[in-house]
């Protein structure tokens, strides 16, 4: 170990947690998986510090995390180098913008905002305050991402893309339907296209290695919550160069996170894209460079399967790739990569699209 | 065995096949596939003797099947109930209807026809002259198709259907793309939107018992070759309930037969539906009544893989339920059985749709 991975280990980044979401106790839970050293939570928040208290006895924090109310004294706090700010999307804008001016840097939920001119302002906050940013996208993480992705980047597997085939869903419970945050139009507005379209979107700009769609459009066929919020939609994106990429997302379908690859030489199949079926590793299909048999009376080859083992789970890899930039900022002084900054603002300029198109009923958006 | 079961063995249906097209070597191989006594080949035809000779040599046909030119001819033979027509699309209306005008039963390879009105004068002269018309699409008739509708029908398994995703491609060679019946104007001129196209929209009908879609709505993303026939497109079809369908056939794209349906209780996907990775069964995935587990780090469930065994090739199933059909007709004296003639109509009028869709420059089409 040399002296300076010494002093890490020594000197973990200090996480805040502003909200006690559901989605924080995972939080907790990943901390809690990963290596001593790298990352320990010093301070939650709550609007009510009655609710973090419960929070804090459910979780079995140590009674050294600081329990706070409301969420600017967090934002005060020395103790805290990182936020992980997992409130209704509608607040990102302003907490995230307040924790880059405080000089914490920001691990936001997804969708990393409503709009991309949120988005923006929230990037130009972090990038003024030599901040780090990522969103939640934790899929990404995952080894088995990189496996396909050198997969798709190797010419004799995949070949040209052709076409694209995303679906992300699950079937809400009525409570959901009725309580969840995300179909509250004052909370999140944009619906399912925000919470299960970021990974359709997501998921189709990282195969083209984020590339932009020319021209998006919204599918006709759309279900809307009463007070309008998106339940479910879908759309298709067209590439320059003949590449078509469909999505749909849905909280009225059966759990699903197919993503499908078709290129010219081979074609990519993954199911439990963004959740993996298990923690231990996950696995996807391919096949390549397969024809019909003679007289078309079966194929000269299966796909395959490719399994590929995991030594965290995806969430803990997407916080010890977080902390690890946040410590090459802080032991280093560099700049904050802008790497996943990058991927968020071009998946959520695309999922604007969407909601602009469906807005326009139905009509392309050219990009 | 019952007497007249007995009978129908001694008294085969005989086919004559119109044209030495390759897959009539196919045809040839399942004839001899079948039990004895269901089907045999009486007489072949081609435009010129010495195809049809080259042909029977090749295929080692017996000296008793009798070598015809033209196909007229054949149509004239009285060794002949029934024909197997593999001829180019284009002339499917002149010698399907002249072969039902001779009282011809008619096995028509698919796409059925260039148009529905095409069809429809073809299925008119098989009613008229008490024929059996069944179009070529063989996996229908695979017994993974009855165990995948038996689970589509039962609403505890897939439920309400929400998606139907299909892909059929293949990557046809440099040969293929200059010189293959399915590119050239004059001969085939829906191009793969007929001959992958029409498994993609049969697939998706067949998800849906035959409903038919309200709405059609053609990609824009399209390639054509240079006589204008299609070597890619797209579409997506709109139905009553809110289920969407979306369809893509490429010759250009990696050999995939790609049939995924997303109910609201579960999923169901197929990925060899055309032509199943090999003869002695096949197999689908279904997983159902599945969630992310607590805290998302994973699922519930898995898919589980559904395996069925075939007692013959689908392609000696479906002549074997053609036979059956002509026989009834022959020695009941039924009316010929309208449901694959049904079928066919509805999978053509739906591909008529994508083209008009095409042609209006993905205008939608209303059904």
């Amino acid at each position: 170990m040399s002296e300076s991975e010494a002093d890490n280990h020594q000197n973990p980044i200090r996480f805040g947690i502003l909200g006690c979401a559901r989605i924080s106790y995972k939080f907790c839970r990943t901390i809690s998986l990963l290596p001593s050293g790298i990352a320990t939570i010093s301070c939650i928040s709550s609007r009510s510090l009655d609710k973090a208290r419960q929070f804090a006895a459910s979780v079995r924090l140590q009674s050294s995390v600081k329990l706070l109310s409301p969420y600017d004294a967090l934002l005060e706090d020395a103790s805290v180098d990182a936020v992980y700010v997992p409130l209704p999307t509608s607040q990102h804008a302003t907490w995230a913008i307040a924790a880059a001016a405080k000089g914490k840097h920001v691990l936001l939920e997804k969708p990393a905002a409503l709009c991309v001119e949120e988005l923006e302002r929230i990037l130009e906050a972090c990038k003024k305050n030599r901040v780090m940013f990522m969103d939640g996208a934790m899929w990404l993480h995952h080894p088995r991402t990189a496996e396909m992705r050198r997969l798709i980047d190797d010419p004799s597997w995949i070949g040209r893309l052709r076409l694209i085939h995303t679906s992300c869903s699950f079937l809400a419970p009525p409570e959901f339907l009725q309580n969840d945050i995300r179909v509250k139009p004052d909370l999140d507005s944009l619906g399912v296209l925000g919470d299960l379209g970021w990974y359709c979107i997501g998921s189709i700009l990282w195969a083209t290695n984020y590339s932009l769609p020319k021209t998006v459009v919204a599918s006709p066929s759309i279900n809307l919550n009463p007070s309008g919020v998106i339940l479910s939609c879908g759309a298709s994106l067209y590439f320059d160069d003949g590449l078509v990429a469909t999505l749909n997302c849905s909280f009225l379908s059966h759990v699903s996170t197919d993503l499908s690859i078709h290129g010219s030489q081979g074609t990519l199949l993954v199911r439990d894209l963004v959740i993996p079926y298990c923690e231990d590793g996950a696995s996807f299909e391919v096949i390549s460079g397969a024809r019909f048999a003679e007289l078309h009376i079966g194929w000269t080859k299966k796909p395959e399967e490719v399994a590929v083992e995991a030594p965290l789970p995806q969430e803990a890899l997407m916080v010890l790739e977080f902390t690890k930039e946040v410590m090459l900022v802080r032991d280093k002084k560099s700049e904050p990569s802008l790497k996943w900054a990058d991927i968020s603002r071009k998946t959520q300029l695309v999922v604007d699209a969407v909601k602009r198109s469906i807005d326009k009923k139905f009509e392309p958006i050219y990009l």
